[in-house]
């Protein structure tokens, strides 16, 4: 997150949610409606537009907002521990449009997972087993809806974004129920350790939650070994450290500089704890 | 279009509509109106912002979808072939705000174009040839409204974008009808042998139609020669291709990786078609 | 600005403002509030989509506009100069979500400010300083309202949101007035002699008022002396030259190029004027 080249005083508290961050309890009142868009489709070519221009043309009076278009490029299991730690800052109801599938056209199902009263749309590929394992209480569907016409490579316009504007309309899922244990991947680690993306700044996230972390744990990664820091003025310049990010995520990052330059960092590359 | 690092199974039929898309007949009834932003102008800076601003205070009802914010630099006819492949996904009614214009504050007259029930508002620099030699129905206009205060370099925001939103509340065009030869680009084929676009995954969009193509014709693209594939699962990785991505276009695509840089593809460079 | 490759007939007249572009009078009529996004966050990742989730939730009738998204990262100083001269152009009432803060968590203010008009809310480092300082009238206050949960790392999100649309609901600024000296940079100039932004064409923007500068005047940068150019096509392909930017900056750019690579330009190099 934004942190400081020159910063200063680097709490260790975790984030808060949504309605915490606005100051009113969302609980019993539902928010309102939201689509969210988590995809690797860069924002400046016609993808994300084109899929925005369906959920407008569909569900008008719900706003699209850009989470991540710069998703893990077809990684769908970087891309599902990130995804697990942004989407739980946002309200019940909010209706996450998901895709990252390097799999379209093929077997991979299209799905509707809901979770901890948050919908997520997208490829059953594993992108939603993080929302999934961490919820208290989660449904899934097989998506059973078929558009008039289904491109071969673009499903997030032509079946994701319909299916999840049917949703924001408060259609019932146009899918069939499935089993808890389907399309799971139970193989994969309740926390990731690789970098899973690399922000504007250079700073590189992990898939590791820092909750699972001590304070006195220190992260290695390309062969440096980083300590947590509370603050950034603690370090030298130049200085590498991880911290707790602003959605719960262990950070590495350089004061002063950018850490996926100056430690050669990218996605992908892993992460050791050591005590 | 977002295609499979390890994808499977495209299918060779061509793309749908927005109407198909999201599974309605917009035929008789107007489609909500909407704005679409095609320029070179980037997202990051000040540019596509200032035009919505201008969209969204005279016509605040109306959405704005970015569709392509990196269109060919200062390459009308590049960009030609990309928007008349992209616009035609899009409902009558809709209103393109297009923006490619090397010669702006130069000779080049403002126009607008009404095509099959689509208007353009832009320069007449060749931009909309495609547009308006596609069209079953077409019109224009020579743009004759100045504002108060024309900017010398930035006509998308002084010129263009007030006329867009003029358009949208329902006025009249604000310029005069010119005969269908004006400003024409006779001269242009009516594919392009050409890379037109790079997207975010490295895939390279021509300028041609997949349906003037034959099944088993090849192109040849930087000493390489491409066979049409119906599934990348078809390729071995690293295997490079062609196909018709999700807006008709043959593209250029390599099973598991990037085609412009293993193919070193860019904008502007000719293919070929071969039996 | 997209200024032209092969343009032609740059005209000396200076910008004009949102008002004027759109041909209406917006002096005694409010006009739409609008949030203007300024920050060097980049639209792709998470950061602009959270604090637009913020702003929605909270005033969901006020639409968002990216001005900048990639405002001199880490640089108050030079995006301080960016913000004034693009912040006129916009209708009073336009509120500015601005956060350049490298010492997020440290000990800079955050602040609101009026001036003539338009709000601000951001850090209190320097960065509404030109703004406070070119404007009529101005008023200023520290933000003492807290959200529940502040990270440390993302007040854009955690405080300065929430602040932007409690302004939008028409709240009073939660916070305390302060005198109009506090947390000013008199030390900075009225003009900054550097490139203050690169934009998409690689043109360069300086921190230089172009109405500072006499037609006659020269720039000097990184070794070459440029003359202001009226027209693109009074310069030779590949001529470099300063013209007056659609605000009215002095912005440096080359006939058919790119300034930025052809003269190797970056934020932050020195300008000199020459008679």
């Amino acid at each position: 997150m934004p942190i400081a080249a020159n910063g200063k005083a680097l709490l260790s508290q975790s984030a808060g949610t949504l309605g915490q961050a606005i100051g009113i309890t969302l609980g019993p009142l539902p928010a309102n409606d939201m689509f969210v868009l988590f995809t690797d489709f860069g924002l400046q070519g016609p993808y994300t537009g084109q899929m925005k221009a369906v959920l407008n043309q569909m569900a008008p009076s719900v706003p699209a907002i850009d989470l991540f278009a710069d998703a893990p490029v077809g990684n769908p299991k970087a891309s599902a521990y990130l995804l697990a730690a942004y989407a739980e800052w946002f309200a019940a109801g909010t209706i996450f449009l998901c895709v990252v599938d390097p799999g379209v056209g093929g077997t991979r199902p299209p799905v509707i997972v809901e979770a901890d009263g948050r919908w997520y749309v997208g490829p059953g590929n594993g992108l939603f087993e993080l929302v999934q394992r961490r919820a208290a209480t989660m449904r899934s569907w097989d998506i059973k809806w078929k558009p008039e016409r289904l491109s071969a490579s673009f499903h997030g316009r032509d079946l994701f974004a319909p299916v999840a504007a049917m949703l924001a309309q408060g259609e019932p899922p146009p899918g069939q129920p499935h089993q808890d244990g389907a399309h799971r991947r139970t193989d994969w680690p309740d926390d990731l350790c690789e970098i899973v993306y690399i922000d504007h700044f250079g700073n590189a996230m992990t898939g590791l939650r820092a909750v699972t972390l001590q304070r006195e744990s220190r992260l290695v990664v390309a062969g440096r070994v980083l300590e947590c820091a509370g603050t950034f003025s603690d370090r030298p310049p130049g200085m590498a450290f991880w911290y707790e990010n602003s959605n719960g995520l262990a950070e590495i990052a350089v004061n002063q500089g950018r850490a996926d330059r100056e430690l050669g960092l990218a996605i992908g590359i892993p992460i050791e704890i050591v005590a």
